[in-house]
């Protein structure tokens, strides 16, 4: 693999495309603690402010007020971070903002009048006017709650200092949603479990569908949530998992904190356990499996999303268990391509309307021209 | 692909392995005449002698003489060539013969005593005791019946003249099964025809299942027939074909041959028009197709010899359209890794007895071995 630590040529350029969407770095590059089993840390804050309605009871004009005022606070807060108004993007770098998990897919979406804000290096994002009046996200790579903590809480106390937050002294921060009522805080951890559902040729590996559902019958039990990364289902794309707390009320910050990574703690060492038994007893068919799907990462002329997904976490895979040289390729490097690939960076790159088979070309021609060297 | 001319370290070497078995060479080695299209062909005559009841009449004793004297005149004509009795060898020895079209699979398995003559270089060979006394066959690599037709004549010719042939004349030679009775003469050739059936992403390419039934139907009224190589059924792995003539009554040899000949030119034809135009109009999906088969080849630890036929068949077609580089795999190479591939000739080479599970391991290694240079 040429260049293996930079991949800043697989992602759409600041500029050249001549309009005023700046992208930040991508802090997935950066493997983080844990990172065999761990992608990525995130901790969101929902946040609302006492002077102004809801969000569903929006009077005339309060939403662009409300957008102009937190845009000038965030400003004056945060010099340094970029801010864009959702309505001056096009659909598509709205897309890709979702993709760099910069905003959710309901703030690309959404009609009315509102803004994110985002540090340099992509790893604080504020989204004004989504569900609630401030949603404060910061994320890490690997497993890292600690101190996206303590990220978290400076830039609350600091917003906090010059907004009045609405907030009741007996249920704690009052959102959009009921569900968020509390501390307005979600914790969640992208997790890699190739073992727990990896099956070849057809039979069942060490994993199955039973062992995700005793670990989700679990985490419900303590107030949190495992599921597959790319949707509802319990059967995950790719084998991401994320774990979330579900609970925000009675519970203060710092338990919810270690109530999930004392999950994503059992988990991982249950993964790693895993993942040595099943080489060991299957050595061939993991080989098997990972060289495929490095085969045909470097040679196909089509992929789909979710093929590609589904190899490169074979690859990452391969990678932790040694198979795969890491001088070659590494998790960084798979890390990059799995947000590269995704529709709207290929369709940002192109600069043009791509149908769902020209996607599948270029997504090919990235993946290969990123894992080979001719 | 290192040393894509001589195949020779793919196969059971003659010594070694400390038993009598000698194999010929690989005659489908050398590409022959229309060879992007026509893998080989092959002519088999069935003859018996007026002195000794049919198979399956033997008397006591009657079957063994009957080797006994045909090895003798076999050797007097051919003493080049190499006789062996089948009972003298191994069932993994005789499924080895089988695998190099030495002997038909009814001759590998049956328990009377029977024998092989052939030649060095594997285009002849005569079974004896097969279902009818003798059967003579010819090969060649390629469309090369004029040729063949002469041999086999000379062949038959010559061993006419040291028995007598079973011969009526009115309807010609008396062979076991009436089917055969006439001219003996069966003329095979088989095609490799990837745009028949060319499917990728299950869409329909060119060829369909409509194309191959109209084909059949065309045949049969011309008194031949078009069958799937590995099977009857007209759906073949790998898109491989077999057209032969089904009479042998009421019609000459020569009459035969062209008839064989004059259909597959028209199928030959048909199927490079297809070609073009396929390639032409799914350009990436064929490219894709044919790098993914590759691809596969050259990374898999398993696989089954159906997974491997049929990615042998897309390098094939990836070499005659020129999307694969002619001197780095030529199809000299796939034809004798199709060979080499085969269960009995990984057994053989391994000397011991295989598991279907281990056998797909060594086919994974042998081919990833062939057609990589690492």
């Amino acid at each position: 693999m040429s260049g293996s630590g930079d991949q800043s040529s697989l992602f759409p350029s600041d500029s050249g495309s001549g309009d005023s969407l700046q992208l930040p770095e991508l802090w997935l590059q950066e493997p983080g603690p844990e990172s065999d089993v761990v992608i990525s840390s995130r901790m969101r804050l929902a946040r609302n402010l006492d002077d102004f309605h809801f969000k569903s009871r929006f009077q005339e004009g309060e939403c662009e007020r409300l957008e102009v005022h937190l845009s000038q606070v965030l400003h004056e807060l945060e010099p340094d971070f970029r801010y864009h108004r959702m309505h001056e993007l096009s659909p598509t770098e709205r897309k890709v903002m979702f993709e760099r998990h910069l905003i959710s897919r309901e703030h690309a979406a959404d009609e009315l009048p509102r803004g994110v804000s985002f540090s340099h290096d992509g790893t604080t994002s504020i989204m004004v006017n989504e569900e609630d009046h401030l949603r404060l996200q910061v994320f890490a790579s690997g497993l890292d709650l600690e101190r996206l903590d303590e990220v978290i809480n400076d830039l609350d106390h600091r917003i906090g200092s010059q907004v009045n937050y609405s907030f009741d002294p007996r249920f704690g921060y009052r959102t959009s949603c009921p569900t968020n009522t509390g501390t307005g805080l979600r914790v969640s951890v992208m997790l890699h479990l190739p073992t727990l559902s990896f099956r070849v040729d057809g039979r069942t590996g060490r994993g199955s569908e039973q062992d995700i559902v005793r670990m989700q019958n679990a985490a419900q039990q303590l107030g949190l949530t495992v599921r597959g990364i790319f949707g509802e289902s319990s059967r995950a794309d790719g084998e991401f998992y994320q774990i979330s707390n579900q609970v925000t009320l009675g519970r203060t910050p710092a338990e919810t904190v270690k109530g999930v990574q004392s999950l994503v703690e059992h988990v991982s060492s249950w993964e790693r356990r895993n993942r040595d038994s099943h080489f060991n007893e299957n050595r061939r068919r993991v080989e098997d499996h990972i060289w495929r799907a490095w085969a045909a990462l470097t040679h196909a002329r089509r992929m789909t999303s979710g093929e590609a997904l589904s190899h490169l976490s074979a690859l990452r895979f391969g990678v932790c268990l040694g198979i795969l040289d890491e001088d070659e390729i590494d998790l960084a490097a798979i890390q990059s391509l799995m947000v590269a690939m995704r529709p709207g960076h290929l369709q940002y790159t192109a600069d043009t309307e791509l149908t769902a088979d020209r996607r599948d070309e270029l997504r090919a021609d990235l993946i290969r021209g990123a894992l080979q060297n001719n």
